[in-house]
């Protein structure tokens, strides 16, 4: 439209709506719908924020109920029935199960500002000012989670040098030419390697923007060990791929890991409300009243929505075992896709997935045409050579199959490959 | 209570619940209800988030709708008629009544995140690192914001230095000692100086955490003519005082001015929900595509509150005329209280204001003492020495007078002072 | 010549010998002379490096003697006699008349060198980080020396941003429009101002790069007392202003100062050599066993030269008399030289003035004029608008005269003033 | 001694001074001798800034010439005839028979000095401002020169982060389990590694300080050609390894590299005197006039005693045929010595060179033995673990053996060896 207002009002700075201009007015679970009633399926998730789908019915009703009967929406750090709602329910169903003694701290509602905070209690804490941060991380736009962030685009973004931190290669960043932890290790270690101890590591398990890069657990429980022997604080990055997105409620928990900061944001409202949790073993809890704060930290829609998804999905096993089962049909799913590229293969972890392809141009040529076929699905990685998935958690076997049967068709347009795709066609 | 699980589970950076220790589970126009049903006037609006009060019945109902109807909530930058809706109201009742021809960003749903975006597009722009902030400015908490803010306190939690940055003394900060702009002016223009040409000057006209000290108009204006002489950029920085909060929707409008770039958040849903804006004159888009980006751009909800905020409020002068009235009453009734405190003063403009006391422990008790008789109002400034207000803009004249008698009283209390404040006393 | 191997072999950095072409052969006391015999009289004496001229035949013969007698030349931070002689000659001569209980450090032996040591040394007692400098400051051209210089062009050169550092008024910066530490003091006082709390401040009684802005004793003294009280080392940089140039040994001595620490270099050899000390507070002496070092500590030359020099001029008054007498001579002869020009004023003091003139260009033309009449005389300032004057301070009435009288003349040709400087024309 | 001045007066800042107490008084060629007459063997050399031995005699006579005959001392960036010839030969004898077309800057007279401006140009010229610098490098104290250095405690001696640079691995930094640049080049085709596209990479070929290890000619060419392809900086810093320490005038001769900039300081004056250069390709010659300077980049003795330095050493090859010689005999010597500890290991090349022993403790043990054998020899390394041996380059061989003898029998005493060191004994 020539004078769509989006285009000439808003600045150039947005990329999503560049690649899907379509408008979407409503939503429920895996699926999005324009404007003129066009569904779209949603393997995209807001970017990992709608792990139970878009406006789920329960929690959608309760967001109706407490803002038609004037619940506080916004309260700052005071106290509501609605916070301690989330408190009550977040110690009871995801601390205890799991041996979990965290302090909770809301540090503003973004992934951004979850790092912050964590970054600033972690130097606080230990008086050193050094961070490491892996290879193709991404943690945040805000000048101090850009300075851990490896995309150099969004770096120079900065436009000041970015300090107090430097790179480690993240797990098999050599294609197996060097052993784990060589490269920390010596750093570590040797007094003269010029890498200043730093105060913490920050790590994602999986790393959803950089690439899909998966650690194996093995890699993460080591990283941890290592840093205990030489009192470096651990701090996990779960914003994408915490809230079950890789099949526990956090990414670590299947390594064994107890990190000693963990960053949660995106899902955990479950609703797509903006919320964040910086959480952190009691002894490093020695900020000063007001020290790190915000305005949008007491978001009581948030409280509300994200209390009765926990209970909803993490009371007990039953959703993660459903989960299990999808995640096992979704990597078949992409298992049988990427045969049709030699020099393909599966990346990433439970629900946080896609396939690499060694042609960089493959990725975006398949959402493209996805985006043709109806589906969300973006891509991910340095050069966007990698087609990321995220369905929702909660998706049905017949919606991911139908979702997987459009990669497959977008795969082959993309590539001009005629064969048959008939396995993975799901009836549109 | 002993069990109390804000104080188990929470971290102690908390620090407005510490002094309002209430837990407040409704809300409506000026006032909050306790669980237990006690009723407290609200003189602090969220931090200046709640400018149209607590859970305005149209907005409330409109969000009550949406949610009902399944529209979409979580959009990142994806297009959706509730974005269309508030982009195409704020230029038809903001932007275009104003002559301002500004692109309009969403970098991140806070304050912090629209500074962050400022300093980064202005380093862009320019070509330059250096940032000059002002005296007991407070931009926010995240490393960018933080680096351009005053207070000690919070400047130590970054853990590491804050660089990139230099501060300039802000209006009056001399007390009438020194030429305004005596220090800015041979900054620039001896290059001997030894402070680097600044990419940007970011201003708040009103300093609301930094001890409510209001620019002049005049001085606003010398500064804009200054830096257009000199080729640097002016950033207002409007989170707080801005959305009518001083009598017009921009606190600039006054003065004149037309600053390069505009940070916008705080109450611009008008619904107390996560939003914000970054406003830019066109030939400053110079952004990449997701150059800087955020999960959380895309709230829905404050999308369609924001839009209807702005048509209720804005769209004509009535509701500004009936608050300049409001402020007028608000400053006589500070100068009445202020008069039983020899050496107080009158701080602030328009509904961001309070009184400035000598001995810097008695905003800290006045608050304690209001908060006794259900008042909710903070103190501001390095020292706490300032009882700040902030009431909901759209207050009705005898709620606005209840809140001064309770602090008249307040303060005599707080002074041990048994004057009798009974021209403001209001029926409780 | 088209063959110069200067030209054709040297990087362009190169500044003095731009305007100074000539290339010199011999030099002795206030004069040298080119390779064709040409003399000239020497008012810049090598930067400050040459306070008792050149080639003092006292310590040229010291020189010889020492050299041709295989006395130890490099010696790093061994102990040889000619260290032992220069420390107990300078805890003799210059220590403890001036009941200056300090430690020596050798750190390297040039001006941005002790800076470096300087800084490093300040932070590690207070465990802070940032540092104040003033306006126009010059400290040298190394990364934490550039960062408290002002000169702009300097500072670009660093290629980074500089930090770490703030500047302040220097003396008189407003030209009486500001009280003094009006600034200082509220950065200080202000736990808003966003002015981090220093380490140190560190100042020149003397600007001498800077335009040669001397600060008067009161506000030297006010300074350090400003800074005993909040617990900030001052650090005086007499690497230019010091061994005399003022008046006095230290150029502090008349303000009545013990700096916490203080930086020497420059004439500190008595011969142009190499040679640096870094002196402070016993108790400051943290150092750990070679933090800071350098392999040109140890010049042995320059010890022998340094301790018969100290021995030689300030064993007792006698020279600093002479030298008062001649501060007097220098000081009536620039007034009336700056009378030709309405608008100049006489800057700096001692031996280290000069004439700053109303137009920029005047003092670049007085100083090209006064070597076409066989005068080095350099400028300064962060435009070169002051000429500025350093003959030896040994210079005989006769030769001080004589370079008075060629600046005269310089000023009248530059300014096409064709009157008659008669009074101060000394014989050629 | 009781009343020391030394120990009263100086800093505790020293080292050399600390395992060496003796006082050098005289100095020949490979020998000191202390006041009382002893006499001591120098394999230290000034930390290498005395390659062709204390005071040479041709070197001697020329000072003592040049001084007694009033030749200009000081003379800033000015021409002399001193400065000419030093240029001229420099020229002649160094750049023209090795086809290097270098630009010489004359940075100020010691290492950190020619670093910082090697720094600064890079930056300069590239527009970048990141720098890679290598595990265990030394190049100096200054903050710029601070930040690519990588020893712990030196780093800490700055007192702020260190910043603008970051590490990579050196040569066989991890004993072969990993290939040569993996890192470096993931660093550089990855656009997600979040290290900055750097302006330049410094390296030493032998890493003096850093515990003598030496880079393979191989790799050397390697990282050549590695960062011409990425249009990146090469910087050598040959301060301790050039003027021949390693067998040729330059070190990195020998891999056939012509690096963008050169750092040279140390030996270039052939008598200890403080002076240093900074060569660069003439397209790199950016500077504006000035914006690099220093009071002593005039060091005329240094200037005469490095010309006839460069003659008698550098005019044909027998000076490099002989010192090829006494590296094989000094090779040849260390492998002897070194059989007597099994696992300790020869490390550095030509004639900057040692033993590396797995007991941390050996190294300082035998430096020990050797001083009260009257042989002065130090100890490298981030645990001080190598004993580092720096003969003159023009030792005569029977001097070489008699110190390898000491060496010999002092491994023997520090570790209880009972063994018959008598081939290597030599005649005291």
């Amino acid at each position: 439209m020539a004078t769509d207002i989006f285009d000439t009002r808003e600045s150039q700075v947005r990329s999503y709506c560049m690649n899907w201009p379509a408008t979407f007015a409503k939503a429920s679970g895996p699926y999005q719908w324009t404007e003129d009633g066009t569904r779209y399926l949603d393997f995209f998730s807001g970017a990992g924020a709608l792990n139970y789908g878009h406006n789920h019915p329960e929690l959608r009703d309760l967001v109706v109920d407490y803002v038609a009967n004037d619940g506080v929406t916004h309260s700052m750090d005071m106290k509501t029935p609605a916070k301690r709602r989330f408190l009550e329910t977040f110690e009871r169903v995801i601390l205890e199960p799991r041996n979990m003694d965290y302090k909770v701290m809301f540090p503003g509602p973004t992934g951004t500002n979850t790092v912050e905070a964590a970054l600033k209690l972690a130097r606080k804490v230990t008086g050193r000012q050094h961070i490491l941060s892996f290879t193709n991380a991404f943690h945040g736009m805000t000048l101090g989670a850009l300075s851990v962030t490896g995309n150099s685009m969004k770096r120079r973004g900065a436009g000041i040098p970015l300090t107090n931190s430097s790179k480690i290669p993240y797990d098999d960043y050599f294609d197996g030419d060097m052993p784990d932890f060589l490269w920390l290790e010596k750093i570590l270690e040797d007094s003269g390697s010029g890498v200043d101890k730093p105060a913490a590591v920050i790590v994602e398990t999986v790393q959803g923007e950089g690439g899909l890069n998966a650690a194996r657990m093995d890699w993460l429980k080591s990283l941890a060990d290592l840093l205990r022997r030489h009192k470096i604080l651990l701090i996990v990055d779960d914003v994408q791929a915490g809230c079950g997105r890789t099949g526990k409620f956090f990414s670590f928990e299947e390594a064994g890991l107890y990190p000693d900061i963990v960053c949660v944001s995106k899902s955990i409202s479950g609703y797509g409300l903006a919320m964040a949790l910086t959480l952190f073993k009691p002894e490093l809890d020695v900020w000063e009243g007001g020290e790190h704060n915000g305005t949008f930290r007491g978001n009581n829609l948030a409280f509300i929505t994200a209390a009765r998804a926990l209970e909803l999905f993490w009371a007990d096993d039953s959703f993660q075992n459903q989960l299990a089962e999808r995640i096992t049909e979704l990597n078949e799913g992409l298992k049988r896709i990427a045969e049709h590229v030699p020099g393909s293969s599966i990346r990433g972890r439970g629900f946080l997935t896609g396939i690499h392809f060694p042609n960089p141009d493959t990725a975006g040529k398949v959402a493209a045409e996805a985006y043709k076929r109806n589906l969300l699905v973006e891509t991910s990685g340095p050069q966007d050579e990698v087609v990321k998935l995220m369905p929702a958690l909660n998706i049905e076997s017949e919606d991911l199959q139908k979702g997987l049967a459009i990669i497959e068709e977008s795969l082959l347009a993309a590539t001009g490959n005629l064969g048959e795709p008939s396995r993975l066609r799901a009836p549109r």
